[in-house]
């Protein structure tokens, strides 16, 4: 008989406003699984992020199928995994435990995710030359997405000098020489007047970081924009972009990819992303994302 | 919004034959609520019977609701918890434990479990003299209930003399001196010919330990038999009592309410004992219990 119980947890800071135990119960609910996605909140416990390693161990004791790691275990839980998927291993951030006989292997389906919902939502972008903005751990894992898909350059670009460098030495080990470089911000506009497309991967535009991430001139028609930030949906930099006339990839389809391919990774059963999408836009109180139509 | 989500264990030795799963999924399935009950086997995690109070606390920082406990960690997990139902504390043994705002309650639903299942199997049971067979956890538990429930005295008898002789002690302790006395087996035919019903908790009857625990010649009509054992739930004991004409209660009704029980205590809702009967018959493969007509 397959296997239809399934126990999932989410570990982080701050993480009761996440969508992911209603994205994967819904799915679950649908399949006719029984599927219980549990908060596991380092700052509600009063934890310190190293006691990830911990959670993981009780979690994989106490009959969990798998867990969510996110900000700020990402990184720290590693060392505490008995393998790692390649993904994972290239990027050095796991977002994403499977246990399977009892070891625990680790997974990141933000960059499986990103890479997903960009093909879907921008198929014919031109990929050739990318700016990206940010070097955080988002804009990690959406620069490995984009150079798995094949982009020719990710020109990435932070505030944090030494971010940006460090990003690109990695994604140069990983892809290549030559398919990374850093640059100051003080170049961005000039980047972005050559660039096929820019991704958003900084914190500007959610609500507590209102404003544009850079100036709206530097928009034009024929510039694709995809974005990381998905609170809200419809970012300024969005807003501006579609006012342009750029193509445009907002951040909802990384939120909801992510939580496919981690549904698929525990479960082993397909999920629905359509559904999936539908749910995000029906949780998040908006009409319709990006990355695709939702009917 | 009223809680509809609930994650529930039970931890403890060999219960891969556990129905609590099962018998929990069922009723909250039919309630509409989402509810996994998870089995935590320390043989099977390769831990000793102390780590309980480290699972304990870990089951509460990952979101459990509540765990049932079971051999051998009844009485180890007491000094792990943050307070004591009465039960629980007058029997120093837990089988349940409930989570409210972070912190861990002991109850023991052994002990309401079998009162609620003889209260409603043998209504009408004389309880002026009452001999048990068995000292251990188990019978510990049955003779507060029967205590609870009224019993006059309680002559408790075991092959462990000691053992005997400290649960009556126990008993005085808390309902009084008098209502509990220890013998020796070597008295048993002679009390039980002066006895108005028999608990037998002793292993006698389970599958490894078949045979009869005392002679079937000292059974007799007007005599009810009160039965621990529910595997197999016909036991040879109960078997011969029918035989004889007495009232039986087979250890079935202790299963469920115990369950039934530690379903309140987990969800705060209140379950449907009879459905629940229902599935332990389909579950183990029988058509009734004495615990109550199975239709």
């Amino acid at each position: 008989m397959a296997k239809d119980s399934f126990l999932v947890g989410l570990i982080g800071a701050g993480i009761g406003p996440s969508l992911s135990p209603a994205l994967h119960e819904r799915e679950a609910d649908r399949q006719g699984l029984r599927y219980l996605y549990r908060r596991i909140d380092i700052d509600a416990l009063g934890l310190r992020p190293e006691a990830v390693g911990d959670l993981v161990r009780a979690a994989r004791d106490l009959g969990f199928d798998g867990l969510n790691i996110t900000h700020p275990c990402k990184q720290l839980v590693i060392e505490h995994l008995d393998a790692l998927a390649p993904q994972a291993e290239a990027l050095g951030a796991v977002n994403s435990v499977v246990f399977e006989d009892g070891r625990s292997v680790g997974h990141n389906t933000d960059v499986t995710g990103f890479a997903a919902a960009f093909a879907r939502g921008l198929p014919d972008a031109a990929l050739e030359r990318v700016v990206q903005l940010g070097a955080g751990g988002a804009g990690a894992a959406v620069a490995h997405a984009m150079l798995t898909l094949g982009a020719g350059r990710v020109t990435v670009v932070d505030a944090l000098a030494d971010r940006a460098v460090d990003l690109a030495a990695a994604l140069n080990r990983h892809f290549g020489v030559g398919r990374a470089v850093a640059a100051g911000p003080d170049r961005l506009a000039g980047l972005i007047a050559r660039a096929d497309g820019v991704v958003h991967a900084t914190p500007t535009g959610m609500a507590a970081h209102p404003g544009l991430p850079f100036s709206a001139e530097s928009l034009r028609p024929g510039l694709w924009v995809a974005e990381v930030v998905y609170r809200p949906l419809e970012t300024e930099l969005l807003r501006a972009a579609r006012a342009v006339g750029c193509a445009v990839l907002d951040g909802g389809g990384m939120a909801v990819f992510q939580a496919v391919d981690a549904f698929r990774l525990f479960t082993g059963r397909e999920p629905d992303s359509l559904r999936m999408l539908r749910d995000f836009a029906e949780l998040g109180g908006v009409v319709e994302s990006s990355a695709g139509p939702v009917v």
